[in-house]
């Protein structure tokens, strides 16, 4: 009878009418395969396209002129070749440890990859990712789920008196949290333009960069909250009421810094009031990237005396605009300062005008600068650098 | 300064090099589109297609011969139209609230809909969806995230002295469990073949059925712990330790029910221990689809005297096989042992067999038929069912 049974299932499960489980091993290839010595192959199957070219991160940038801007850096590109219907691409060199994301164009037309389940969604768009690990203190060895305690990711609703409306918060709380009695700081992280309370976690790995920094002593056990920062937005579009909610850059961003400033302090109530929380300044940090840089810059200088670790990665505010405002922030002697851009990052100038504008008055503030431009990949790097700059 | 600030940061946002964001408005189209009528349109931009295929589990049902079975019933297809590189179908009748999916396949090739940001996995394959809330009691209605109070969803690690390593649940908290200091009963809810952790939530609706049922009084708020049911893996691939790990039907399923059945001790010490919860007989549930279904079956029958609550979703065990431990099971008096199965499921046979064995020995037993096959459209109908029956 139990034969008969298992039987019976696998026919269900193979041949059943109407079947929205999506059945069998996939493409059946491997794509991509990290090889032995670190070079990554990319497999795609169409016997009938005539081009395949791959768009990635890893590639060697390409120069491009554009109308009105002279000559600009975009992502690389590399066409794969074809045999018995199989494209095939591997990169020249080994890759060190880094998340990469890539995307097919065949005929013109862009594709996922259907051989690789790893994705990430950017406002609209969803881009294949893989993560290498070649060498311990690589920057992708900090987002790989390592054998370390894990802490635990929670989607939670806070009752929003400043919105009117319930709002979602992404929160991670550190290993052990749950079975301790504890209390740990807090570090507000802010996503960019086009982003939501999925951001950090997704696209910026905020969990695996945590429990590895903290498994390693890198850093200290804290909680971590990622709020939505486009106050007017309930959440991500996956759980927002308003049915089929299409995510585009215009209707996930703020221009203006005064909703997510009004909104902070209800989010930092109910994070207080919720979980097990050490208040006070030097107990509480900001940071955020591009839209939440400014947002972090904002919201530190309208409550000065209240966040004492201050993180703007790739967005600021200006010093000249703010003036009174700072003064008051830095009488309130915040620990930290932290700037962080990329040297191809239009946003550098008023970065690296704001450090000026600190130097000058005497305000104590780090500056970091790295190479590449306003991407996710300087993002997590600044929020590796930071979190182990906090509580300390 | 502030303007030319807020200029720099387009120009950034636009323009960067090496952009791992994805930027602008997606495609720019809309699909798909919820007519005034209830009527639904795709739309897919490809001039250079030969042919565009949609494929819904919302099309009219397609009989072909299969060699050696006969005919059978296969998802519907339907035949996009071009018009200036824009080709469109339109569904010819209204559709009922629904959660539907469906994809496109173009000149043969399967592609998903690059302006519809909604997606589920189901093992390596990820296909496009879309809510549709007809009118208030459609099924669709329960799987919106509507205007009332939302529970928590957590991704939560515990230690299992089972398995010798951490492995990854999915809990739902109710609303309002944060502040309060009641405590609540537990429905175990297990996953099928292929599945992990995420299954129940993600294609499931888990969240969306709770907050909707108890919001409108028609279930009991409880706790709602979705473990990973293959006890090898200790979580689903996207933070699995195994970097690059891609599900297959072989690797994320256990025909053998005694892993789960030894695992699910560990997974109820640490619920208990971890969350607000009702302890005993009538404060437990277990429900499963498929494989979990299986795996419901025989935990139930394993532990007799610990679980108030059954529930069996196209997927059952036989009653013959385990003669003297369903006797120990319901000496013990289960208030609910329920079964239910689609009518062109092929494990009807084993569902309807465990029921009139039930029958045979005056076992109380619930049995339920739904129309269609071995689906989560029927597993999700299910659950609303089972919760509304939990705790009364």
């Amino acid at each position: 009878m139990k034969k008969s049974v298992a039987s019976l299932m696998l026919w269900a499960c193979g041949m059943s009418a109407f079947a929205q489980q999506a059945l069998g091993p996939g493409t059946g290839i491997i794509s991509p395969e990290i090889n032995a010595d670190n070079t990554v192959t990319f497999r795609y199957v169409n016997p009938k396209a005539v081009t395949v070219e791959l768009s990635g991160d890893f590639l060697p940038a390409q120069k491009v002129e554009v109308p009105g801007r002279g000559v600009m850096e975009v992502q690389g590109k590399a066409s794969l070749v074809e045999k018995d219907g199989v494209w095939t691409f591997t990169t020249a060199n080994p890759l060190p440890g880094e998340l990469y994301s890539y995307y097919f164009t065949v005929d013109g037309k862009r594709q996922l990859d259907p051989s690789n389940v790893f994705m990430n969604r950017d406002i609209a768009t969803w881009t294949n990712i893989f993560t290498m690990s070649a060498k311990e203190g690589d920057a992708g060895h900090y987002y790989m789920n390592n054998n370390v305690p894990h802490g635990t990711l929670t989607k939670i609703w806070y009752d929003s008196e400043n919105a009117g409306f319930d709002r979602r918060l992404t929160v991670y709380l550190p290993a052990g949290y749950e079975k301790s009695k504890e209390k740990y700081p807090v570090l507000y992280l802010l996503h960019g333009s086009g982003g939501d309370e999925n951001a950090w976690s997704e696209l910026g790995r905020t969990a695996q960069i945590m429990d590895n920094l903290i498994a390693e002593g890198k850093a200290k056990p804290m909680i971590v909250v990622m709020p939505n920062g486009v106050v007017r937005n309930p959440s991500a579009p996956e759980v927002n009421e308003v049915n089929m909610f299409q995510p585009t850059m215009t209707n996930s961003r703020d221009q203006d810094t005064k909703p997510m400033e009004d909104e902070f302090p209800c989010i930092k109530k109910f994070v207080e009031s919720t979980f097990r929380v050490k208040t006070g300044q030097y107990n509480t940090a900001i940071a955020g990237l591009s839209m939440g840089g400014r947002h972090s810059f904002s919201i530190s200088r309208r409550y000065p005396g209240t966040i004492g670790y201050v993180g703007m990665f790739s967005g600021a505010g200006s010093g000249p605009d703010n003036e009174k405002e700072l003064a008051a922030l830095f009488a309130a002697k915040p620990k930290l300062y932290w700037i962080g851009v990329g040297s191809a990052d239009g946003v550098k100038v008023s970065a690296s005008a704001l450090r000026d504008y600190c130097n000058e008055k005497g305000y104590p503030c780090e500056y970091y600068e790295s190479d590449g431009g306003h991407i996710w990949k300087n993002w997590r790097v600044y929020l590796t650098i930071f979190a182990q700059k906090l509580w300390k």
